[in-house]
């Protein structure tokens, strides 16, 4: 018994704090560490959450937003916007509470089984099926691509032809093949967007910034 | 049309590339960048899955292993082990066909109601809760811990009790409060582990610790 507890000292206090205390203490860490980072007011909360996301302060330098990024995105989410991810991970760590408080919505076209068929058949990824089948859907829009190049460059393409109009895409892709490209192509279209630029990214990120618009957009306190 | 064409440009050529080529071509930008870092052999598919996953080097040299921990892993994922993720977004990212193919399941059991009541009935987090349904499952059993400290600190202590012994831990919560107390737990428990050590780690990390052992397992080329 006494190894037990030597052996797991500390663990009975550390195991009690409840997450919001976490989070608000992470909040002023990060708060603390960034210093007097030049952050705009309207970007803090999306930067600081993607970092408490990640332990990843690259994320202070790394995130690009359109002049008018955060306010498009409010905006739509406040307007009971769909938003389309490009995992079913990202999809996973979207805040349930803050879109149903909202009126919005959240999907994922990645495992529908007619996607797989008809991505095998035309030779594409199913990312760029999803996107295809997405851009479809009624408005307001914004998109979260938070793993496949392939998806966000699809996108990219439809809203350049006009197919698509999002309210806002959160580009943040990772990985070595296509990922800077592909946000090179994002920046290059008359969309909001939120970028992590260069090679990181990934869902958890995708998941923070859409999250922190829609914890902004729900009145809930950080 | 022309402009069209000139914003997309590159675009056409990108999206055609398959999932199965991207990876093989990060992995082998990451092989080289890695360069001579001193990797073991056993080590090599679990790290380049995370930097593949993250974009992040940091993880070549914040992984750290038991020395039995990729053999136990692989061991008890051919014996069908049960993966137990502590959130649903770790369990969206676990490959499901390598699942399905060695005969192994996946649970998470933070998203049930009676979890949610029992935690706040008993002033714990409900990722404490998960942990402790999870340890009374039949073995082999296989943890990843990719968000909630106070998970892994619950299941250091259900180990140090002798309430549960995990062929392996994936340690890699991430933040700022008792992560990194967390993960020293779980380096003085008698359990195999893989852990992210210091701040960063996360679901995609968690995710992709699994999934390297599982496409091993599956015997599955990178």
């Amino acid at each position: 018994m006494a190894e037990e507890k030597n052996a797991a000292k500390g663990a009975g206090d550390l195991q009690y704090i409840r997450p919001g205390d976490i989070e608000r203490r992470s909040f002023a860490i990060i708060t603390e560490e960034l210093g007097d980072f030049p952050l705009p007011a309207a970007h803090a909360p999306v930067v600081k959450r993607v970092i408490h996301t990640t332990a990843d302060f690259d994320y202070a330098r790394n995130l690009a937003f359109s002049p008018d990024a955060v306010e498009r995105g409010l905006e739509a989410l406040r307007a009971g916007a769909c938003l389309v991810t490009d995992t079913n991970m990202a999809l996973a760590g979207v805040s349930k509470p803050a879109l149903q408080a909202l009126g919005c919505t959240a999907r994922c076209f990645m495992a529908e089984p007619d996607v797989a068929e008809e991505a095998g058949r035309r030779g594409l990824t199913r990312a760029v099926v999803s996107m295809e089948r997405a851009a479809r859907l009624p408005g307001p829009l914004i998109f979260a691509v938070g793993n496949a190049p392939t998806a966000l460059i699809r996108l990219c393409e439809l809203i350049q032809e006009g197919a698509v109009s999002p309210a806002l895409v959160v580009g943040a892709p990772v990985g070595f093949v296509n990922v800077v490209e592909s946000k090179e192509l994002l920046l290059r279209t008359p969309a909001p967007y939120i970028a992590a630029l260069g090679r990181k990214g990934g869902s958890t990120v995708a998941a923070a910034v859409c999250n922190a618009l829609l914890y902004q957009a729900w009145g809930r306190r950080v």
